[in-house]
């Protein structure tokens, strides 16, 4: 046991020192970050999680503490005791918080050697992100780690702040529950004491949240892990955090005014930045159609429009052919088109080529007016017919893509986002915010061969189009929500469907069998039976969020233990191999 | 969608009108808890999360909202509008909390229906539990569970607002971590993506939390599932929450304070008791001597004392014979004993048989002296003796027990609770806190043919006794503290190893051999050798601790969706049978 430890206590975290402790004792605890001896004189920067302070051993005024610190080296655990003091004049450091002082120590006890770690943990250079991820407990002290993951606290912390003040139960859902593979694969957890069944981790709460709804707690909220056993993207993990909301007896406007206000005080309170409310919506029909996504980045202009009317008749067959086999003809408008190079235009086919568009035409906008290898094709009431639906004026240039309704989006809906890039569009400040309203309810999965539900099944139809349920299931809107912040997702839900006789409309539609949905739903379906309130949720990926406030560039940078993209822990070595014993024990053998 | 949703809000919760309201216009949405048709007029008691209101369908103040009522059943779903009145003199309800008044209703609309519910919601009566958890959903509308749930999750936001204010960071531990059984049984999760390896349910963040005292994170929480599969006993659940914490720089008093304040502020702010701080402490080893158990309710007297060295050449070859076998013989006192009958006396018996005594003797102190079978063994000497050890005074009465020191701690350890329950000794509002420290730190396991962790193998030894690793481990005092309430233990920690050297003496006092060490904790050794501070924690069962602060028989009534003591979950048949599909992909066979 120390000494030190059971007669003093830390008085200040390094970080928080300054001029205002002048003078004053203070007793600290934490790491050595460098260590510099300057002619007697030695120096330290002494780092705990809320930063670094110079500390200095002068043989002069403890000899003692001065002996002690010749053995100290990079990463040691010290406890000190000192006196704050100015810097001499020229010696102030402006670059570091606490650079106007430093603390002159009389006592130093060394709590814990360290070995030199395996990789600098002052800079950022050039380390493997594996020998980081094995070392992560080193990793972790990383400054810019430190913040990740304190902001992360903070975050959290605000969210259920917010939500216990709106009225919310954080209610805690299972984790063990029953597989109803749909959608991702269920994480499985073999029950050794019914041998042969299996428990799934969830996916989110969704099922347990709705039963809340049913039992009348009102409003809930949890920030709560889900599991998804997918093929790993770069930005997924096997394990993620969500925050997940559900209300009864409200209707969309309620769902979004509150998280509206949820993220407003994040951004205010955890970085002191204010988001204008209430947020644009688009529909999911207009988001389609001018960005050519769902989920839109609206920092930037660059919006679609559409042509295919103009040019449905037009001399330049390669336009007319594809309208006449029922496809479109799609613009962007660059302002200050000047920028690329009539190379840099030509390029952009190769872009728009990685979503499936056999070409792409362009013009420029001259004071003589149009420059493009397609003028000639076009008479002068098209062209003057297009530059007023584009709005286009002298020095903008302009880009077409003529294909079907799929390639055109997924090719303007890049190359928009590519062109924002290149041409430095996209204020990196920014939070842009906007809700995703009325998504399809389903579409057909050419794989199943039937409907598949565009959420999951429990999604509500927006009223209206409940007739068309039978005969037009893809055109049946939902009252589903997302909302999307700098071109990604990072929320979503719905109304749910509270009415017994719609929920077996759905199931239905989707083609899924009675016996099926009853083994799958049964308790569900039994629930809308018994009272079922109106209701209605979201769920926030936190990560994500967390990523965005941060500007992480990777999702492990905002996690304290992540996995890798093959799902592993370098540093557990998880998974891994179990004894043959536990094997036995579930009655299970691997094959 | 609901026209009365898109065009109102609720303005008030049922439970909360009151003769504040009186003449207002107030807009409710709930459930029909119980309907009365009186001569016309309609009663209806609306019940929401928060409490119940009588709402008045009357035909005179509104035909088409009486008209409409008549359609209503129990658990219907309900939109109403209406205005507050205060009932008429001689109606008001004094039990009902909102019983001054009614609400005249002047809009209804019935926003969904309910079949008969399979149970009353009203009362208790005499429904089965299975049933229950069957319908869940319906179970938890039960006034006495919503309450339970809400402050369970009152208590989770107090903690953690505590924590935040105390400096401390959440921070999230993975779920999908590495096999390491030791203790109880793990959780397995196959992985699908490396075949043959599993990850396992942590039992404890014990591991991450420490690395995170290693990263420098300083002061740590998370309210967190936690897993162990283990043969189920009544108050256990697969998965259960803990309230875990960990600190850096510290000693046992620090982490003793910090969680007397949590205590002390959640049964304030959630309970409105005040709890007086600081708990007592006791030793483990007094805590034996005098309660005969490590986890004692401090509520009442009844202590153990020894009298051993009393009787130890004692006429009464019973007593003599123990002494001389090395055993022990302790009394409890009970005052005003005469409550118990003779036969009452002589049945304690079969209390103490059960825990392997092979007798009890008893003696009552009357005025003329001793009434007791043993009296006339026992020397006058030996008996003042007694007396004056016991303090016994007219009107007591004693009971003995002479055994191995096992058996007499177990046996009057478990005969002094049940002497509390009989004689009507605990209060059952209060609250009785105190910590246990010292425990050892291993015992000898006869199964394992070794010492094994008493807490678990990271467990700092109390620094006097590190010389007695080698030759007596079973002496080694722990650096481990314990939180018992009322007779249970809520939490528990430790001051945990900070040092190599230490860590290796006690793998070694283990027998684990250190291959075996080094695959299993090979990573937190390495993190000893870089820089990590003395450190300590505890972890606080959170279902355990609700379950005192409500009052709740049964850990099942403290969790939205329990699992049955076989860990199968009724509402959703969980576990259940997986595809063949799904155990291919894992490549696992049932055998």
């Amino acid at each position: 046991m120390s000494d030190f430890l059971t007669t003093m206590k830390r008085t200040h975290y390094c970080g928080h020192l300054g001029t205002n402790q002048l003078d004053s004792e203070v007793i600290l605890m934490g790491w050595v970050h460098r260590r510099r001896d300057h002619g007697g004189v030695i120096f330290v920067d002494f780092r705990d999680r809320e930063g670094l302070v110079q500390i200095v051993f002068n043989p002069e005024f403890s000899p003692d503490a001065h002996r002690e610190a010749h053995k100290i080296r990079s990463e040691y655990v010290l406890a000190v005791r000192g006196t704050v003091r100015g810097r001499p004049e020229g010696m102030i450091n402006p670059d570091m918080k606490t650079g106007a002082i430093e603390v002159m120590i009389e006592e130093l006890e060394i709590l814990n050697e360290s070995q030199t770690p395996p990789f600098s943990l002052e800079t950022d250079s050039d380390i493997s992100e594996n020998v980081r991820l094995k070392y992560r407990y080193l990793d972790l002290r990383r400054p810019h780690l430190q913040k990740n993951i304190m902001l992360r606290s903070r975050v959290a912390a605000e969210a259920r702040q917010y939500f216990q003040e709106e009225g919310f139960i954080e209610i805690e859902t299972p984790f063990l529950t029953k597989s109803t593979p749909e959608g991702a694969r269920d994480y499985l957890v073999p029950s050794r004491i019914n041998k042969g069944s299996f428990y799934a981790l969830p996916q989110s709460p969704q099922i347990f949240k709705q039963l809340l709804m049913v039992s009348g707690f009102d409003r809930y909220y949890q920030i709560v892990k889900c599991f998804r056993d997918e093929d790993l993207r770069a930005d997924r993990q096997p394990e993620f955090t969500q925050i997940d909301v559900e209300m009864s007896f409200i209707t969309e406007n309620d769902i979004i005014e509150i998280m509206e206000g949820l993220m407003a005080r994040l951004f205010s309170r955890c970085l002191n930045r204010q988001v204008s409310l209430p947020f644009p919506r688009l529909s999911y029909a207009d988001a389609i159609s001018r960005f050519g996504k769902d989920n839109p980045d609206v920092r930037f202009g660059l919006e679609l429009r559409d042509l295919t009317d103009i040019l449905a008749n037009t001399g330049f067959t390669a336009f007319r052919d594809v309208v006449a086999a029922g496809g479109v003809i799609k613009s962007i408008r660059i302002p200050d088109g000047k920028r690329l190079s009539r190379k840099d235009l030509d390029d952009l086919q190769n872009v728009v080529a990685i979503y499936g568009a056999r070409g792409l035409a362009w013009a420029r906008i001259t004071a003589e007016g149009w420059t493009s290898p397609i003028f000639k094709y076009l008479t002068a009431e098209e062209v003057s017919k297009i530059n007023s639906k584009m709005e286009a004026a002298e020095g903008d240039a302009l880009v077409f893509v003529a294909d079907t309704p799929a390639v055109v989006t997924d090719s303007l809906g890049n190359l928009r986002a590519h062109l924002a890039r290149k041409l430095n569009l996209i204020d990196p400040d920014q939070f842009a915010f906007v809700w995703i309203t009325e998504f399809p309810l389903m579409e057909f999965s050419d794989t199943e061969k039937r409907y598949v539900s565009t959420h999951h099944p429990f999604t509500s139809p927006v009223p209206e189009d409940v007739p068309q349920l039978r005969e037009n299931p893809g055109r049946v809107r939902a009252r589903a929500y997302d909302l999307v912040l700098n071109g990604s997702e990072v929320g979503g839900g719905s109304i749910r469907i509270h009415r017994k006789e719609i929920q077996s409309l759905i199931f239905e539609a989707l083609g899924l069998q009675s016996e099926e949905v009853r083994t799958k739903f049964g308790f569900l379906l039994d629930a809308l039976e018994y009272g079922t309130p109106p209701h209605g949720g979201i769920a926030f990926g936190l990560d994500r969020l967390i990523m965005m406030m941060t500007g992480a560039e990777s999702i492990r940078d905002v996690i304290a233990f992540p996995k890798t993209q093959k799902a592993t822990c370098l540093m557990t070595d998880a998974p891994s191999k179990v004894s043959i014993e536990q094997l036995m024990e579930l009655s299970l053998k691997i094959v």
